[in-house]
C-alpha cells in the first residue's frame, strides 16, 4: 500500500490493525505534532491509560507548507537510528514499537509525562539527572558507532545505511550558510536587521572559519550523530531524559551533537538578559546553567574514555598518545559547533523559544547581538580554550 | 549468468558475442595479468591490430591465493570509477568500451603500446609530459568529485556509490597498520629484520601519528580517490600517460592520491642507493626525478586552485582566507601520507621492484633503512614543511 496521510481515526485502525492495540473501543488520538516536519499522534486506551506515539512524515517542511516539498524518507533515517539507540541506550530514548517504512511512519513510546526540556528551561525548571543521562547517551551513541570499536566493514555500512541527503543539507543551509548572508531563509527580528548588515555580515574571518566547520559537517563520518540534539529534541523529567527526532542522524562529526546541546543551554543562557524576571531567580538559574553544561561535558569526556579504555578495537585508537590528541579535536570542534548553533538560532529559519518569547523587539534584539557575538568568540577561538570551564567563565563575564 | 572464470578461448568468444570484435576469426588473447587480484586478457585482431584489454576480478586474492578470498564487486567499483574518469579527464585513463558487472569484467582500449611506469623508471626512464598529465588528472579528478563543486546531494550519491569495503580495508591494514608491528601479512628481508625488532617497531611517537593519518583515511569523504594511485598503476610514453587499476577507488581524503604518487618516485629515487650503477647518470636520473615531483606537485596545485576559482559551485568555498587553509593542510597530509606509502613498501605485502629488484640482502636492507628512516621524518615533520622543495631538500640530503 502508498503512502496516505494519517488522521485521527486512520491512525487508530491503524494502530488496531497492527495489532499494538486490541481494539479501538476506548481509544483516542490527538495530533500533537509542534515539529516542523512531522505529523505526532498520540493514541491512548483510556481504559488502561495505555498509549503510544504514532509519528509520520510529512512530505514537505510543515513550518513553510507544501511550497518545500522533502522525501519521506527520513522517517526510515529515524526508525533506523532509534533501532541502534534502542539497543545501545536504551534508557535514553523512546521504546520502538512498529515502524512501517511505506507510510513513512513509527510508533513508540508515548513520553508525554515528561515536558520538552525547552519548555522546562523556559520556566526555570531544573533537571537534576540530565547531565548523568545525556552524558552516558552521548558517549555511548558516539564512540559504539565509531571506527574506535566497530569493525571497517560495519562502520562503512552505517555510512551507506545514513546517507541522509535532504537532513544533511537543511543542516548545511540552515547552520552553515544562510545565517552569514541575507539568505530568504533567514527569519530576521527587524530590530536586529542594521546590526547584521552593518557588522555581522561583513565579518570574513567568522565565514571563512564557519566554512570549515561546514566542511567537517560535509566530510568528517565519525560516528552516528543525532543530528538535531536541541532542547526541542529532549524530553525531560526529574528522573527521566528520552531524547528523541532523530530523523537528521548521520555518520558525521561526533562534536555535532555534543556542541548542539551545549549552544541550546548557552541560549537559555543568555536568553534572560531580555526577560523581567526576579534577579536572584536568574543568577541562581544561571548557576544552574553553567554547572549542568559542565557536568554535562565533563561526564560524557569521561565516559567516552572509559568506552575507549575498555572496548577501543580498533589497534590504532591505542597508540600511545593518540586519544588525548581525538579528544582534543573533539573538544575545539565541540565549541565551534556550539558557538555556529547559538548563531543560527538568532536569526535563521528556527529559533528558540526561549528568545522569540522575549516580545520586546528591542530587548530581543539586545539578547540576539549577544548571542551573536559570543558565538563568534566561541568559533573565533575554539583553537585556544583549554577546557569548558574557560568557555563558561568568557559566557559568565560578557552576561552581566 | 552467473560468475565464470574466463580464459583465453572464453576471453575470445564473450568479446564477439558482445559485439566488441565482428567475429573470432584472427583473433589472439593472451593473459597477461601481474596484478594481485585479477585476470587481465589482450585479445587482439591479428589483422586488424585492433585490440583491447578485458579484466575480470578474481574471487581470491591472486598473489596469496585462494586462501584470501575477496568479493568480486571490486570490478563494479573500478568500471564506475573509470566512467566518471573517462567523463572528467579522457586523455589520461584507459577508454571504457563494455562493462559486465555478473562476470566482474571490463572491456577497455589497450594500452599495452605503453610500459608501465614502475619498469620504465628502474631502467631510467624519463617521462617528460608526466608531470602535466598527472597533475591535470589529479587536479579534475580530487576537486570536481568534491563538495566544492559538487551538488551535497551528488556528493553524497558518490560515497553512497563508492563505500568499497574491501579494498579499502586492504589499504587501512597493509598501509596504515600491520607494517608498524609484526604482522604475519608482512615480507621482511631477514636483514631488515634486526632493525624493525630494535628500532623501528619501538618508535611509539610514529605508530601514533600513523595512526591519525589511518583516521582521515577511515573518516575523511572529500574526494573520489583512486586509492593506489603508485607508479605501477601508470602506464606511461614521451607524450602519453594513462592512470587505470582504479578498484581502490572510494570518497577518501584527497591528498591520499597525491601523496601517494610522490612517495613511490620517492622509492625509485632511494633504490639506486642499492644499485650498481654509473653514479653521474645515478645523479642524473634522481635530479631529473625530483624536478618532476616539484613540477608535478606545483602543477597540481595551481590546477587545482584554478579549478576551485572557476568551479567552486558551493559558496562556502569562497570565503576569504578559505582556499589557503585547504591547500595547507591538503599539502600536510600529502607529505604524511606520501611518508606511510614509503614504509609500508619497504616490509609489508606489496614492495616495489625498485627495491626488492636489489638481489644483495644487506645492500637491500641500507636502503629500506633509509625508507623507514626518511617515511618517519616526513610524517613526524609534516605539519613543519612549508613546501615540497623542503622535503625534496630533506631527501636529497639524507641520500648521498
Amino acid at each position: 500500500m502508498g503512502y496516505y496521510q494519517m488522521n485521527e481515526k486512520l491512525a487508530i485502525e491503524y494502530l488496531v490493525e497492527h495489532g499494538v492495540f486490541d481494539s479501538a473501543t476506548g481509544l483516542t488520538a490527538k495530533e500533537v505534532g509542534d515539529g516542523n516536519l512531522n505529523l505526532v499522534f498520540i493514541v491512548k486506551d483510556e481504559a488502561t491509560e495505555n498509549s503510544v506515539v504514532l509519528k509520520q512524515a510529512l512530505p514537505y517542511v510543515r513550518v513553510v507548507g507544501e511550497s518545500w516539498p522533502l522525501s519521506i524518507e527520513r522517517t526510515i533515517v529515524e526508525a533506523n537510528a532509534l533501532e541502534i539507540y534502542n539497543n545501545l541506550t536504551p534508557n535514553y530514548v523512546p521504546k520502538l514499537i512498529h515502524r512501517n517504512d511505506q507510510l513513512s511512519l513509527i510508533v513508540m513510546e508515548d513520553l508525554s509525562h515528561l515536558e520538552l526540556m525547552r519548555y522546562g528551561m523556559i520556566k526555570m525548571q531544573k533537571y537534576p539527572s540530565f547531565p548523568e543521562h545525556a552524558s552516558t547517551f552521548l558517549a555511548d551513541t558516539l564512540f559504539y558507532t565509531s571506527d574506535m570499536y566497530l569493525s571497517s566493514e560495519e562502520k562503512k555500512k552505517l555510512v551507506a545505511k545514513f546517507i541522509n541527503i535532504e537532513l544533511c543539507k537543511i543542516t548545511e543551509d540552515l547552520i552553515f550558510t544562510d545565517p552569514y548572508h541575507d539568505a530568504d531563509t533567514n527569519n530576521i527580528n527587524p530590530r536586529l536587521r542594521p546590526y547584521l548588515e552593518e557588522v555581522f555580515w561583513k565579518k570574513t574571518d567568522l565565514w571563512r572559519e564557519v566554512s570549515k566547520l561546514k566542511y567537517k559537517f560535509m566530510t568528517e563520518a565519525q560516528s552516528l550523530i543525532h543530528g538535531d540534539l536541541h532542547t526541542g529534541s529532549i524530553f525531560a523529567g526529574e528522573n527521566e531524559t528520552k531524547i528523541f527526532d532523530a530523523e537528521f542522524a548521520f555518520m558525521g562529526p561526533a562534536a555535532f551533537d555534543v556542541g548542539k546541546i551545549i549552544g541550546n543551554i548557552f541560549i537559555n543562557y543568555i536568553s534572560w538578559s531580555g526577560k523581567d524576571e526576579d534577579p536572584e531567580r536568574i543568577k541562581d538559574y544561571r548557576s544552574y546553567l553553567l554547572e549542568t553544561v559542565i557536568r554535562l561535558h565533563r561526564f560524557f569526556e569521561r565516559k567516552f574514555i572509559e568506552n575507549w579504555k575498555k572496548d577501543a578495537l580498533n589497534i590504532s585508537a591505542r597508540a600511545e598518545g593518540y586519544r588525548d590528541d581525538f579528544m582534543n579535536n573533539l573538544f575545539t570542534d565541540t565549541i565551534g559547533f556550539c558557538g555556529a548553533v547559538m548563531i543560527r538560532r538568532t536569526h535563521g529559519l528556527a529559533q528558540n523559544l526561549d528568545v522569540t518569547g522575549i516580545e520586546d523587539l528591542q530587548k530581543r534584539r539586545d539578547v540576539q547581538v549577544k548571542l551573536l557575538e559570543l558565538g563568534e568568540k566561541l568559533i573565533m577561538n575554539r583553537h585556544s580554550f583549554n577546557n569548558l570551564e574557560e568557555v563558561t567563565n568568557l559566557i559568565k563575564e560578557n552576561i552581566e
